[in-house]
């Protein structure tokens, strides 16, 4: 790992912790109207495509922003006014889209499960018997607890019933397997800061081109208009508007890094790795995680509060972050609990440094054990 | 000035060259939910206020993206539903805001003068008799010929009728005296990457917190709400979705040198002293400006193409880009012109560079003059 010394490490689903020489590559100024930026723009939507082998079915379109503001651009653009999106929400990702819906006005129905239990394809099944669903919106990795939701599954139910499917791949792309020629989807979307371990600022969605071509005039803002951008950019390889240029030469950088890693099958060998250090580190501290192992992804885990009245979070937060790791506050409604990310430029020894402190701090904090409260 | 050697200078209206201070920001990871990123963003936010003299009656709401995603928020969010906007056109930029109201689905109508031309505050006194009209926008320098529009004046005219102003100072802020005490003005948008000198991929508006406290509501897209943005950033300190820590970290540098370096006065002084090298030199050499001197910003200055049958402005760019300068393709429509910026990390003795590399590229290109058609 090329790390920066001095820096604290970022245990979190992201803005996460990148490699030196990503960094590195933001260290000169482009013309966003140049030829030095277009080929480099050209490189990184063909690399984005091969990762989810989407190729010949799909076509890149970057945007800047958060993945949030992809995660809108794509809705907006794909859903047209009179179509109906079925949401299938356990957590906070998925009830971010039906805000979004609510904002550029398209109808949707929701499919709620609770934060640790995944979507039942069958159910989606039976809720596509409402005819006036033209899309379904699934989260790949819900953040929210760490989950991983059912995509392939859910992929063939939604194309058996001919229905459009739109995955918000945010905090997996890259890591947790995605292959076009498995999962039938029209687009999906993510950012450049998650586990293909590029710096924040800008998003992207692969969408289906036969689908995308028909989707002139939807949007429900200029900015955010998939259609426009992807149409300019064909055009002459440039933004419409002033792209994060630095941003996106260190995302071509970490793509290099991310290839040369073996690619998709070679970063999740390495979270996986990560995450089960940090799963049994913390077992071993009397942790417990929210989700049983087959729903975890291997991007970000939830663990219970400890019940040990010694404990207090934001003490633990602060005394972990002065030795140089910085943790994720809870955001979950099911349990009280906290997130550790294992993601990002990160190796075992790194996993293995994080556990040290934390167990480090619990001893200076007097607490006990990690475990949480017996009922829960 | 300190340059990235061999890096070629950007002689455009941004992205434009940086301080290798400002990129060497870049050069660590944060958490966005830590401490260390709040603080600094608080930082920015302050001193963007301080710059237009708006610290007791506006406030600073930042947004990822480029410079049109903020005019698009600030537009959607501050002009109700049932709103109507009156802008003042003499350039794309001017153009573009008709084009973001008409996704939004707001009312408005335009008064358009041609690009060498500003709007006569007295035309916007008339034009304000209708009465349905709730709000003026303006650009304050038309990057599409670097005009400066009378804004002090057009204030006047817009306080005097009661209604609200929003000017897009993209280009100019920081370079251009832009004082809340004496322009009236309910929104002013700018971005991260032009005359502040920082990278690209944020933009902020500042925004009279009197009107900004009733914009709830009004927002045609959850990402672009800036009224759900500020108040979720006045609650904890962060922004509601990734904001991009990098491009934020070098802002914060880029403004602490434009502070060292006297504030706005400071950056007028260096620019103005640019532009005058820049076109002086350039008329040595026969090329005429499209602007007279006393509508000129200096910020990027449109040259009319020369008539010389040896020039051809591709070649021109690129044998100018190998010697280490990239200029900017023109945009007009009144006339056939290119544009060379003089704003950004640059001084004297680049812009006297600058020229004695066109002045060889000419000699080679076998072009006796830059002088225009006489017609035009």
């Amino acid at each position: 790992m090329t790390l920066t010394p001095g820096d604290p490490l970022l245990l979190t689903p992201g803005p996460l912790t990148t490699a030196a020489e990503t960094r590195d590559a933001m260290m000169h100024d482009w013309g966003s109207r140049d030829q030095s930026f277009i080929d480099a723009n050209a490189t990184v939507r063909a690399a984005l495509l091969k990762i989810a082998n989407a190729e010949g079915s799909h076509v890149c379109v970057p945007l800047q922003g958060s993945g949030t503001f992809v995660v809108e651009a794509t809705l907006g653009t794909l859903i047209p006014r009179d179509g109906k999106a079925l949401i299938l929400i356990n957590g906070a990702y998925g009830t971010r889209m039906g805000k979004i819906l609510d904002y550029a006005g398209r109808a949707y129905t929701i499919m709620e499960t609770p934060e640790d239990t995944p979507p039942d394809p069958a159910d989606v099944a039976d809720a596509l018997a409402d005819g006036d669903i033209t899309h379904v919106l699934v989260v790949h990795c819900e953040t929210t607890s760490g989950i991983l939701n059912p995509i392939e599954d859910i992929s063939r139910v939604v194309a058996e019933a001919g229905r459009s499917l739109i995955i918000d791949a945010m905090s997996a792309f890259g890591a947790i397997e995605l292959d076009a020629s498995k999962v039938t989807f029209d687009a999906v979307m993510a950012s450049s800061n998650k586990c293909l371990e590029g710096v924040p600022g800008m998003g992207f969605a692969l969408i289906r081109e036969s689908v995308l071509e028909g989707c002139k005039g939807n949007a429900h803002s200029l900015a955010l208009d998939l259609y426009d951008q992807w149409k300019a950019m064909e055009g002459n390889g440039q933004w419409r508007f002033t792209p994060p240029t630095h941003v996106i030469f260190a995302f071509a950088k970490a793509i290099e890094q991310f290839e040369a890693e073996g690619g998709q099958p070679g970063r999740f060998a390495r979270y996986s790795n990560n995450c089960k250090i940090l799963v049994d580190g913390m077992a071993e501290l009397g942790f417990r995680t929210l989700l049983p192992q087959g729903l975890q992804a291997p991007i970000i885990v939830t663990f219970h509060m400890p019940s040990d009245p010694a404990f207090d979070f934001q003490v633990f937060y602060d005394k972990v972050k002065d030795r140089g790791f910085v943790l994720y506050p809870g955001k979950l409604t099911v349990a009280p609990s906290f997130r550790v990310g294992c993601i990002g430029h990160l190796g075992a020894d790194e996993m293995k440094a994080a556990l040290k402190a934390m167990s480090e701090v619990l001893d200076e904090m007097g607490v006990k054990t990690g475990a949480p409260q017996a009922a829960e």
